[in-house]
Parts: structure tokens; C-alpha cells; sequence
């Protein structure tokens, strides 16, 4: 490269960069999210890049925020999501707005990964949140916008998991559990390994009960029915049974509003307990062995910020929805836009009739040089 | 606030947030801005937010970057503008692509800014760089670009100041100077100060016909016949004189093309010595005391990383448009969104009525509860 540093010719690693086409399909894909969230009555915040550090002190993400010291000796983040943010200017700038308020965001998050671990640390998200009101209508709602967006986008056989921490947490609720046992169970039980959950409750002091809800957590999937099954396994805990009841409430709106065949159960669904409170969902679809989005309730976030209010988001991932657009052949490339190739007999002349081609709407390219 | 920590209240300085209808007005002006790019046949880059340090070390910009170590060791920096990143992106992933390269950007750059100084740290900028290519078509075509977008956006009575910079430095390009001195007289010369202008020459070793043309400089402003005075005035300095014969040609191309009244000629424009190498300009309109966008040729950039190119560009603050806009009573503001309410004998009929009315394209807001 003549002497060129490396750096002014490779890509750091994790960075994107979408070129032409690929940059006029993820934003047709963003208008058409965006599109939808809108139609369900939510607006838009567009929050800052980067606020002080405090403000995502959640635990998911300390590992991976990028920080540093601002001119003013304050330590600052680049925000890594954005939920906190947004529940700090529902609780600050909108404190006089009343709930339930409904917010909407479409924009890049980073978080800081080890290069080896070929994940990108540049993420662009498209979410909303549902703060305040009534929680079951609020859960049943954000779930039929989901679905909305993924039929707008013509994905395919896409299925809303929906689960609910509540469930895990009530069975523990009784007894006292060290942090790392919890943790371990808790990988046991989404990986949906009943030997495993069984192994690490071997060593724990636990009802025979509650040690078989837990490992029935890992069956638990399927349709609504499940949710039967469930009830009666955890009648005997008063907070375990309310969770159920409260998914059971929402699959039977979502049923009734035409959405049977995209949602399923699934108990399993425990992730983020630190953080979510309540429902929680993943969404899936035939093609892509990972999420394209999800989100849950979590409901301790706001009083952080001096507003406590219920609350309920999700988010989809725009690399992960492009993906799985593309691997099910679905929401298909835009064709390369064509322009008219203006020329004229002088520089002047030939932009004269770009400008005249242009008052028509006419896509243009000046020829080079513009002469003919 | 409860013992909440300031930090989860205050916002830090420099950042901003955009909420509702506003965010909507901006979304709205960048559509109009990116689609008059794409109607002159740009193609979006959507670049990474940050990227190696060494990628940005323009002197104008150095002090002004957020740098921050990555994983990998390596210094890396946000993007404190976007020319850099356009012109390595041409230079590499796009260096079989043959010239011209027409590319545009829209998104926002990061700067660190004494807190004092009450400046954004975080920009929106829209703009576009045309790569390759015969210069001055380029630099007339992105000219009327400028022009086609503030007309797009009802701006009124404004104004693109052309200069050159190779005016002023084909005037100094005989002498010896000293750096400091050659900062000083750029500033009083853009300040239009032409008794400032002798001051400074008063202690420098210069020929009295070179010295008159660089004051001449401050007063040279106004419509396409003074460039007749300049180039009486500089004639005997072939750089200078090759310079206003460029400034001529596109000054006569754009009155070619309709745009005389909006064009203004300011050879006082002589900023960006060490990056803008040929054609400079900013666009003004009444109602704001700063341009809302600028730009100019930079034919020495794209040889640093490796792909020498001749290149021309310009870009709109956001912020400084909707500003603009909002002083000029033009572009209202877009009326606030109705959303029809939704409200059903339970929460599962409310929702599928509320899909119901969706499928229509019907705004909703689902009643709280969703029950009637």
C-alpha cells in the first residue's frame, strides 16, 4: 500500500459498514418497523449517544460498556441499550407526561466485545418500551406489535416464545440460595437439561416439590396448554402461581386476537433475572439458530430514576432481521435504482437540464464532465 | 429524588435528545435531504461509529476526537467526521469501483467540547462526496445539490458563498512563511478585516502587488464580477489565476443553470488551508448568524489511504437546518399524530380489534386495560 499504516486500510474488529444497496435495504427495513410501531400510537425518542456511566449500571452489560472521562472529570458511557436510557427521560424530561406512555427507538448501541469473539460491537436496534398502565394488556400489546413487524416483513413461520421469570423465581422464593447455585440452575434450565438441573440441585436443601417444578421448567414448552400443566405443579406457591396465571391471561388475548399460531409457551424462557420482572419472550424463525428479538417486563427499572412505574419492551436486532429476511428469501433486495444520464453541449447547459429532470422527480447522473 | 444519584437525573453536557414530534420533523427533513442525494444518483455508506485513531488525524479535528483504547491495544476513535471514513471506504472496499464515486452519509459524528463552551459534542450531519471524476463538473454538480436541497426544504433567500482557497495560497505560494503568521493573516482575511490583513503584513518581507491581493482578498465578495477584479488583481501569480479561472467556470455553470440569485462569490472563504485544496463554500439564509453547511475539494485526502482521487463534498448540520427552518417559518412542524382508541368487552377482543383496524392501516392506541 505505498506505505500506507495498516490502520488506514484495515477495519477494526466487530465495526460494520453497509455500502449502497445493502445500506437502501436495512433502511426500507427500519421505515417498515418503524412504520408499524408508529400505527400502534408510540413515538419516537431519540435519546444521546453516550450519557454518564451510572445510568447503565445494569449488570448484564457493565462487562461490555464502553466508557471514559469526560471534559468535565465525569465518567461517561456509549450507551450499550437503550432501555435506561429512555426510562431516565420517561422519569426526567416526560416526568409530567401521563402514563401509560408509549416510546419508540431505532438506532445504534455499542458494547465493547473481546475481538476474538467475532461478535459485532456495533449493534443497530429498533425497540420500544410501554411504561406504565395496565400490565397484562401492556405484555398482550407489545407481543401483537412484534408479530405485526415480522408479518409486515414477510417473515415466514416466526414464533413469539413467550416465558415469565416469575415462575423460577417463585419456586425459589422459599428457600435461601446461594447466587452462584441460582446461576447455574438458571443455565440449566434454559439450556433445558433436566439431568443437569437435577445435578445441581442434588446438593441443595430443597423440597422434593420444588425440585421437580424446576426441573419440570425445562419440559414446559409448547402451546397453551403447558400452561395447564404448570398451574397445577406450582399451585402450592402463591408467586409462581401468579405468574403463570398472568401468561396464561396473556396467551388467551393473544389467542383470541388471531396470533394461536405464532406464540408458544415456553417456561424456560429465564434469562436476564436481575433484570426482568415478569413476561419475558424471545422471537424465532425458521432459519437463523438465534433470536431476532425479545424483550420482557421488568418492572424495578424506572424507580432507579425517582418514577417508579411498570414497564415492558422489546427490541429487534436490524443485522439479525436482515439476516433472516434474507435466508427465508423474504423482503427481497431492492433492484439497483436507474438514473438518467444527463449531458449537454456545456457544463452550464447539461446541469440546466439535470435541474429541469429533477423538478420532474427524475433520478439523474451528470455525465462526467457534463459535455457531451 | 429519593437518594437517587444526580447522575440518573442530570444529562451531560453536549449531548442531545429529541422526543416525539420533534424527533418526527427531524426523521422528515432528513428524508427530504437523503432524497434529493438519491435523486443525483448518490449511494448510501452507512460507516462504523468508530474506527483506528489514525484514520481521523486531520489537525483541524485532533483535539476535538474521542479516542479510547479497544481490546485489541489498538487506539481507536469516534468518528469526528465523516469525510475520513467515506474516503477509505473508496479507497478499499470500493477500489475496484470505478470513478466518479458518488456516496453519501446521514448520521451522527462526535466531538469532545470544553463543557464551557456550550457546543453539541453529538452532530447530526447529512452530506455526500463525489470521488474522481472532472473537477468541475463535480464541483458544480454538488453545488446545485446544496441548492436543490434547501429549496426541497422551503428554506428562503439563501445563499452559496464560493471561494477558493488556491487563491490565497497561490498568493503565498512564492514566499517563505512562517506558520503562525500564515494562521494569523488567514484569520483576519476571513474576518474580512483588511486593516488586520496590513497589520500582519506589515512585519513580513512580501512584494506590494502580492500584498494588495491578499488584502483585496477581504472585499472581494459579492456577485460573479468581482472574480473579473481578483483575476486582474492576482494575474501575475499562475496558481491564483488558475484558481479564480476555476471559481469562473463554476460560477458560470451554475448561472447556467438557473442558480445566479443564489450564488454569491467570497474570496475572504479561506478556511481548512491544510485539508480543502480547491472550490470552498457555505450556505446561508437569513434567520440563522452561521451557515447551516459547507464543504469543498479535498484532492489530497484519498492518496493517504492509497487511492489517490480528486474529490469534492459538502454537508448540512441537522440541528443547524431545522433551526434554519424553524426561524424561517418554513417546513412546519408536522401536526401531531391522531391514533384511533381501541376498547373491546375484554383485553383479547380489544387487541383483535385493534389487529383488525392495523390491517387497515388505521392508527390505534389500545384503551388502557384494553376492556371498555
Amino acid at each position: 500500500m505505498d506505505g500506507t499504516s495498516h490502520k488506514l486500510v484495515q477495519v477494526p474488529p466487530g465495526v460494520q459498514c453497509f455500502v449502497g444497496d445493502e445500506a437502501r435495504r436495512r433502511r426500507l427495513i427500519e421505515e417498515a418497523v418503524i412504520s408499524v410501531f408508529e400505527g400502534w400510537d408510540y413515538q419516537e425518542i431519540i435519546p444521546p449517544l453516550f450519557d454518564y456511566a451510572d445510568v447503565f449500571a445494569s449488570r448484564a452489560l457493565a462487562s461490555k460498556t464502553y466508557s471514559f472521562v469526560g471534559r468535565d472529570g465525569s465518567l461517561l458511557a456509549l450507551r450499550p441499550d437503550f432501555t435506561s436510557l429512555l426510562a431516565k427521560i420517561a422519569a426526567g424530561r416526560l416526568a409530567q407526561r401521563e402514563a401509560p406512555i408509549r416510546l419508540y427507538y431505532s438506532g445504534e448501541v455499542l458494547r465493547y466485545e473481546p475481538p476474538q469473539a467475532g461478535r459485532q460491537s456495533e449493534l443497530f436496534q429498533m425497540g420500544l418500551e410501554h411504561l406504565g398502565g395496565d400490565a397484562r394488556a401492556a405484555d398482550s400489546e407489545i407481543l401483537a406489535i412484534a408479530a405485526e413487524c415480522l408479518s409486515a416483513l414477510g417473515a415466514r413461520d416466526w414464533v413469539l416464545a413467550v416465558g415469565h421469570v416469575g415462575v423460577f423465581g417463585g419456586l425459589l422464593a422459599g428457600g435461601s440460595w446461594e447466587e452462584a447455585v441460582v446461576e447455574r440452575l438458571r443455565a440449566r434450565v434454559e439450556a433445558k437439561d433436566p439431568a443437569g438441573v437435577r445435578d445441581v440441585l442434588a446438593g441443595v436443601d430443597v423440597s422434593t416439590q420444588v425440585a421437580e417444578a424446576i426441573v419440570g421448567l425445562t419440559g414446559w414448552a409448547g402451546d397453551g396448554s403447558v400452561l395447564e400443566v404448570a398451574e397445577a405443579a406450582v399451585a402450592f406457591l402463591p408467586e409462581a402461581r401468579q405468574a403463570v396465571a398472568e401468561l396464561k391471561e396473556v396467551v388467551s388475548a393473544l389467542k383470541a386476537a388471531g396470533l394461536a399460531d405464532h406464540v408458544a409457551v415456553d417456561l424456560a424462557e429465564v434469562r436476564g433475572l436481575d433484570y426482568y420482572t415478569g413476561l419475558v419472550f424471545r422471537a424465532y424463525a425458521p432459519g437463523l439458530g438465534f433470536e431476532v428479538g425479545g424483550g420482557g417486563r421488568y418492572d424495578a427499572l424506572l424507580a432507579r430514576f425517582g418514577r417508579p412505574l411498570p414497564a415492558v419492551g422489546f427490541m429487534f436486532g436490524l443485522d439479525r432481521l436482515a439476516l433472516l429476511l434474507d435466508r427465508q428469501g423474504a423482503f427481497p433486495h431492492p433492484p439497483p435504482l436507474e438514473a438518467r444520464l444527463v449531458e449537454g453541449d456545456s457544463l452550464g447547459l447539461a446541469l440546466r437540464q439535470a435541474r429541469r429532470e429533477r423538478a420532474q422527480g427524475v433520478r439523474v447522473r451528470l455525465a462526467d464532465g457534463g459535455k457531451r
